[in-house]
């Protein structure tokens, strides 16, 4: 049984969308997820009046406070003792919980973790990573998706932050995607070896050394779309302002496509079907189907859900910490990493 | 009378392609541009053959050797005396050319120009630019590009650097596009100020502080085609890695819509008209119709067109060298950069 400590203060349709997702959960036929509900007990139980839900599966934490989207974390979370992420880290901490849910302030998440827990032996820095639609299908349940970290818990990286980065986010993949070997390319601004900053250059020579890793080599910005690789690592500063790229750029081509053509009927025609179809695809491909993505480099599985997060997207986020923590990534990125360096 | 001196070798459709563009503009009615062809003579000699072409406006200068898109550029240049785009920068330096145009191998022009321009006085770096599409219209000719830099001349920057590729690409802008202050941003992970990396933070200040610039803050990744900002500045790593994601994407987008959708007759449809139509906008903003984009930092103009620049697209290479010569870039970035520093 794994038990999921989910902080349902700070995400942007507030507490009670999330406990809905938990409360869906929880009377789901072959559910065995223990869901510890983390925030203002009078707004949880408030929330679940009204939900079909299984209590043997639902938990309930008080926090009598919380950080919003708005709040600068490191003061609130200096000044604010009993800040819902904080007590749900808490539970990770105590052994009560095995793994950590939320859809509030990325940069609180990140903070209230790196107080909390350990890094893993030999990781300086952690690494946000994001779930992103691609052209090509990959591993076993061919899915549209590629992983691309890190998009902005640590903005420069040195050359072995990009290989731990790809080291981990390999092992992540291989357990979510039932890919046993994802390949792993390094995002740079030409494909040949010796192309990029120093940093890149020399993270390419540790990964091509390491014959455990499915290291593919460099792909450039267009190659994350188009699927050319399962893992794409880059420091956090490009990586944040890829995802943000891509992450809005198919309905954009469809206004781009629009206003150039503005004035022709028949294009008209085919731009209104288009752009309905773009946004019919994007929401295909949204991070509300497959829940949230990992910070990863925490001796603990953090699963960072999006800000928007509806029912739906954090009842899959809590089953995708389920899995992951099942994967045991922990302990096998434990494992690789003394293989690495030691 | 602008004197353009292009290097006609090293282009990817060969110099019979540049010489056509070449001839074609010395027989346009008010061409006023003496165009100054530096190649292979006997290359250059037979592809004139056969072209209607006013000898009044053409020159041709001979050079034994060229750097090839496959050749390593410093290895070339440090080995082989009479390459057609170091013969070229020679004629800038003797003053019988007032501006270089290339479509040659990107690193070698680079690297021929350090070696034979000063920078400008305050210029630490030089930057690349790259003209990209935009949703948005902008200037008194309603164009709908951008100018994104650094695109790949210099990986990593300092904060001086990004002040200077701004006050240059604004400089730029406003000659180009007839936009008397375009508007300068910074590409980062989020827009409050304060959001990146040190050099970005740093930046930020000192663009801010500049009254005479039309600084408007931070702007992420999707704000670039949105067309937030006529000038968006940023590292030459991110800056190559964000140019290659967006010169593909209209196409990619179709593409991954047709491959989700594939089975649906009805989406098949209009996913036909919408990848045709997506091909048609990319040409209609692609870089054929602006001829090329500025290497900015040195005290002479130099204009890089496209590898693939066919005939037309080196016309209006040359037309936007004399353009930018007779605006005066050099003088005018030296005048701000005095204001600035000094």
């Amino acid at each position: 049984m794994q038990r999921i400590a989910i902080d349902v203060m700070g995400g942007d349709l507030g507490a009670a969308e999330l406990v809905k997702g938990a409360a869906a959960l929880s009377i789901e036929a072959d559910n065995t997820i223990q869901i510890i509900l983390v925030g203002d007990a009078k707004q949880i139980v408030a929330a679940l009046v009204g939900q079909v839900y299984h209590p043997k599966f639902i938990e309930i934490v008080h926090a009598s406070e919380y950080l919003s989207q708005e709040d600068k974390a490191k003061e609130s979370i200096d000044q604010r003792a009993d800040l819902s992420i904080v007590v749900a880290c808490q539970l990770l901490l105590d052994g009560r919980a095995d793994a950590l849910v939320s859809a509030g302030n990325t940069g609180g998440v990140i903070l209230a973790c790196s107080r909390s827990f350990e890094r893993i032996e030999g990781i300086r820095r952690v690494a946000f990573a994001a779930v992103l639609p691609t052209e090509k299908r990959r591993g076993r349940k061919k899915d549209p998706f590629a992983l691309l970290l890190d998009v902005g818990a640590t903005l420069h990286v040195e050359s072995n932050d990009l290989y731990n980065f790809g080291l981990m986010g390999s092992i992540y993949a291989s357990i979510v995607s039932s890919n046993e070997e994802p390949s792993i390319a390094l995002l740079s601004n030409g494909t040949e070896q010796g192309k990029g900053p120093k940093e890149v250059v020399d993270a390419f020579s540790l990964l091509s050394d390491n014959a455990a890793l499915n290291f593919i080599g460099n792909v450039e910005g267009l190659d994350i779309p188009r699927g050319a690789a399962d893992v794409i690592v880059c420091e956090g500063f490009m990586g944040n302002v890829v995802l943000k790229l891509l992450e809005g750029i198919t309905e954009l081509a469809a206004d781009l496509a629009k206003d150039a053509y503005e004035s022709k009927l028949i294009w008209k025609l085919g731009l209104t079907m288009l752009s309905k179809e773009l946004r019919k695809l994007r929401r295909l491909t949204d991070w509300k189907q497959y829940g949230g993505a990992p910070i990863l480099g925490f001796d603990k599985v953090v699963i960072k859900a999006h800000g928007r997060s509806n029912a739906r997207a954090i009842r899959n986020a809590i089953k995708l910490a389920a899995k992951v923590h099942e994967g045991n990534l922990v302990s096998r990125i434990q494992e690789r990493m003394e293989q690495s360096w030691h």
